[in-house]
């Protein structure tokens, strides 16, 4: 049984995680375990924004996907720390995640970490394929003030 | 093998839509099957407000969600008409769902619609726990404009 670890800040869920973390398993084969590392609100907040979603939530939405087997935070401070623990006999790197791979796969043996890097391609895209689109969206859409009231 | 019915917008995913579609799946059995039926977008934008995502992503996002066994855009001018295709022995209510079941019944029962009909209770409740929450935190949210240029 292959383990295949994948990554992100599922921030807002859109189809392209679901492409991205099927297309992971499939990687693995049938048998495949896929778990998912979900970075903490501090790493998000130094690399991309601040996130939306808390990271206790981001995980718990990522526990209902389907293909996910396991869903853990990521380390806050060595990214390294839980890939030594998870084992994973593949990483995956979704199609719009901008890792150089020669560099990570170098990063990886330097620690001793023997494991395949995979990037998963061909994501059909869509309307709102991303958090950035969907905040970006919610910010010139005009609510009635109404509805936040019940909320 | 019994069929729950479970509806609803589901426009941003959190931990609530899991929580309703894993106890609602829970309450047919085991081998239930659990069908899922989304909100059409002009049904939403007349009950509730104009909707982030479209049917479409909406629909694609509840089919990644564990529980799932199959899902359907409704009917956007007769909300039984897809009651009568599924044929389910459930129908669910989330906590959140304000219809009021003697009545649903009622109008079930005078169509020839024979179905139980199930609220889920006992969510216990976080802090962004709905689309409406989540909306109203983005618009009170501060960007840096530039993460938008990428997206």
């Amino acid at each position: 049984m292959k383990i295949v670890m994948a990554t992100g800040t599922f921030d807002i869920i859109h189809p392209g995680h679901g492409y991205y973390l099927e297309e992971s398993k499939k990687v693995g084969g049938k048998d495949s375990k896929l778990v998912v590392v979900v970075a903490r609100d501090s790493t998000v907040r130094s690399k991309k924004r601040v996130p939306v979603v808390d990271e206790k939530q981001r995980l718990e939405v990522v526990k209902m996907i389907k293909f996910v087997n396991e869903a853990y935070l990521g380390n806050e401070n060595d990214m390294f720390k839980i890939v030594k623990e998870i084992k994973p006999d593949i990483i995956t790197i979704g199609s719009d995640q901008n890792y150089d791979i020669t560099n990570l796969k170098k990063e990886l043996t330097d620690r001793g970490i023997h494991t395949e890097v995979v990037k998963i391609e061909g994501y059909k895209k869509g309307q709102l394929d991303s958090t950035c689109k969907i905040i970006k969206k919610i910010k010139g859409m005009e609510f009635d003030e109404n509805i936040f009231k019940e909320c």
